[in-house]
C-alpha cells in the first residue's frame, strides 16, 4: 500500500526546490494514489461516449430538439465532432456507444461505434420514472462492459463521455437527489436553455425529486425514475472501470451525476476518480464536493461529450513524467537545501 | 488580415452549442490571432533554456548557492531535469544555452548543448550595473540566434526557459521598473528565500532601482544593470522570434520579466506571447498585466526551467484541433439553434 506520505517524500526528493511545482503535484499524489505506484501509466487511454435520449425533452427543458442526439451521433460517428478532434490531439481511443437514442441509427457506421439500444429514449421523467430498474440495469452492464473490454485492451486511463439532449434535467435530479444540493443550485442552463425553459426545469426537477424520495426501499428505483440511459451506463462504466483498477478521468456535470450514482451503488468508486474540470453549470461545484475531488480546469466548459475530460487529459502526462522521470537530489551528490 | 470577429464567427459555425468550450474558445482565439489563420499548428515545438549566474546571490537573496545553476545545468544536460521530463512527455524539442553561468563548464556536453558564455555570472547589482549594454547586447543576440534557428527548423511554438539561482531578484527589479508595481509586490520568494532573506531582497530591489532610473538616456542601460544573461538572451529570442511570426508560449515570473523587456525594446512583441500560467510570485499579475496578457493555469507553480510553459503546452494542441478538425453545422445540414 502506497500511502500519500510516501508519494510526497518522492516528490520532496526530486532534483527541484521542493513543492515548487505546486497544483501539478497534487495531481502527480492523486494519480500515484489512484494507480497505487509511483511509476504511473497514463497510455493508453481509451474515451467511451454513450449517448441516449430523454423523454423530459417534451416540456421544453432544452434550446435543442431530442432530433439532434441523433445528428450529433451522426457528428461523432463522421469523425468529426468536437470531441473526435480533442481525442485525436491528445491521443485518445474514442469509442461511441448508443444506449438509447431515439431517432433511428444510421446504417453505415465505423468499427468503433456500438449499438446497444436499450429503447428509444427515456419516458418522461416529469410525468413518472424515465427508465424501470431492469431497463437501468440493462444500461449499467454496457457500460461495465465498455470498462471491461477497455481495460482488456490495455487502457490505463478511462473517461466517459455523453451526448444526450436534455440530460442536464435527469443530471440535476440526480446531484440533488445524492447530494441533498436546493433545486436551484443544480439546476442550470445545460446547453443554452433560456429563462422560461430554466423555470420548467426547475419545477421538473423539483417535483420529479419528491416523487422519487417517496420510492420504495430498492435503492436503484429513484435513480433509474431520475435518470437516463447514458448516465446509467456512464454510471456502470465508472463502477466496472475503478473495480478493475483503471485510472478514470472525470468530465463535467452529467459526467458526475453518473459517478455519484456509482459511488453510491458501488461505493468507493470516488477513489479511482480525478475531476478534469468546474463546468460553468453551477450544480457540478456540488457534485464535485460530495465526491471529494477538487477538479484541474475551471475553464467555463459545458459541452459534455468528454470534452474537458480530453482537454485536462494531458496535464496527467505531465504529472506522471514528473514522478518517473526526473532525477532525485541523492542521485545527482546535491545535498538537501 | 483575420481579426477577432471573424474567429469568433468560425468558432460559432462549428457543431456544438455557440460558445460551450468557455477559456478553450478564448484561447482558440488568441492563437488563431497570433497565427493568423483559421488552422493554425502547434507542432514541431521548441522549447530553449538559457542558464546564467547573478553576482546578487553574495548577498544572500537566494536560498541556495550560486553553485547550484552549474549542477542543474549538468542535471537537464544529463536528460534527468524536470524539464526534460515535461518536454519529453509534451513532444517539446529542448536545447540548453549557457550564457553566463559562473561555474566551469563540464567537458561532456549532448548535441543540444550550446555554450555562449558571456562571463562567469553577472557582476552584483547591489554594487553597480550587472552588466554593461553590450553584454546585455551580446547576450540579446544569443538568445535571437536560437529563435531564427528555431524558426528556420521549421517550429511553430517557441518557449524559453531559464536556469539561474538568484535570478528572481533581477526579475523584480525589471518588472518594477517596466511595470511601474511597487517593490513590495514585485519581490516575492523565488524558489525559497526564508523572511531574512526577503528583508535583504527587497531593500537592494529598491536600492538597485533607484540608481538604474538615475542612468542615461541609452535605454539598454538600466536593462542591462539590473538584469541578467539569461534574462537577457530570453528578451531577444522573444523578441526576434515574434518578428519572425512565431507562437511564443510564455513561462513564469523570470520569463514574463523578460518578455517586457523585448516589448519594451521591440514593441508588438507582446502579441505574439500567450501565457501558459499565473505563478506564485506576486509580482507575476503585474507583468502579464502589463503586457495584457491573461494566463492559462493558475496552478501555484515556480519552478522555472520553463516547465510551467510545458505543462500547458498540450492546451494549445486541443485549442488548434478545435478550430480545424471540426465540422461546421452548415457542413452537416444542421441550421443554427
Amino acid at each position: 500500500m502506497i500511502d500519500e506520505p510516501t508519494i510526497w517524500a518522492h516528490l520532496d526528493a526530486l532534483a527541484k526546490p521542493q513543492r515548487s511545482l505546486g497544483r501539478l503535484e497534487a495531481l502527480a499524489v492523486r494519480l500515484a494514489m489512484v494507480q497505487q505506484r509511483l511509476d504511473p501509466v497514463t497510455r493508453p487511454r481509451r474515451i467511451v461516449l454513450f449517448a441516449g435520449d430523454h423523454g423530459v425533452v417534451a416540456q421544453g427543458v432544452s434550446a435543442w430538439p431530442s432530433a439532434v442526439t441523433g445528428m450529433m451521433v451522426d457528428t461523432i460517428a463522421s469523425g468529426r465532432a468536437t470531441s473526435n478532434a480533442l481525442a485525436a490531439a491528445q491521443d485518445c481511443d474514442l469509442r461511441l456507444v448508443d444506449v438509447g437514442v431515439a431517432s433511428a441509427p444510421a446504417a453505415d457506421r465505423p468499427s468503433w461505434f456500438r449499438s446497444a439500444r436499450i429503447a428509444d429514449g427515456t419516458q418522461d421523467l416529469s410525468a413518472g420514472p424515465a427508465m424501470g430498474i431492469h431497463q437501468f440495469e440493462a444500461a449499467w452492464d454496457v457500460g461495465a462492459d465498455e470498462a471491461r473490454q477497455a481495460v482488456a485492451a490495455g487502457h490505463a486511463v478511462l473517461i466517459a463521455g455523453e451526448m444526450g439532449i436534455g440530460n442536464t434535467t435527469p443530471a440535476a435530479c440526480l446531484t440533488a437527489l445524492l447530494t441533498g444540493a436546493p433545486v436551484e443550485i443544480a439546476v442550470g442552463r445545460g446547453a443554452g436553455a433560456d429563462d422560461v425553459a430554466m423555470e420548467a426545469k426547475v419545477r421538473i426537477v423539483a417535483e420529479a425529486l419528491e416523487a422519487a424520495i417517496g420510492m420504495d426501499a430498492d435503492p436503484v428505483a429513484p435513480l433509474a425514475a431520475l435518470g437516463g440511459y447514458e448516465i446509467a451506463a456512464m454510471a456502470g462504466f465508472f463502477a466496472e472501470g475503478a473495480a478493475l483498477g483503471a485510472t478514470i478521468l472525470l468530465d463535467g456535470y452529467v459526467a458526475t451525476a453518473a459517478a455519484l450514482v456509482a459511488d453510491r451503488l458501488r461505493p468507493g468508486t470516488a477513489r479511482a476518480l480525478i475531476a478534469a474540470h468546474r463546468s460553468a453549470e453551477p450544480g457540478h461545484t456540488a457534485a464535485l464536493a460530495h465526491l471529494g475531488l477538487e477538479p484541474l480546469l475551471e475553464w467555463e466548459m459545458r459541452l459534455g461529450e468528454g470534452t474537458g475530460a480530453l482537454v485536462a487529459l494531458p496535464l496527467l502526462d505531465s504529472a506522471a513524467a514528473l514522478l518517473s522521470r526526473v532525477a532525485k537530489l541523492s542521485d545527482l551528490g546535491i545535498g538537501d537545501a
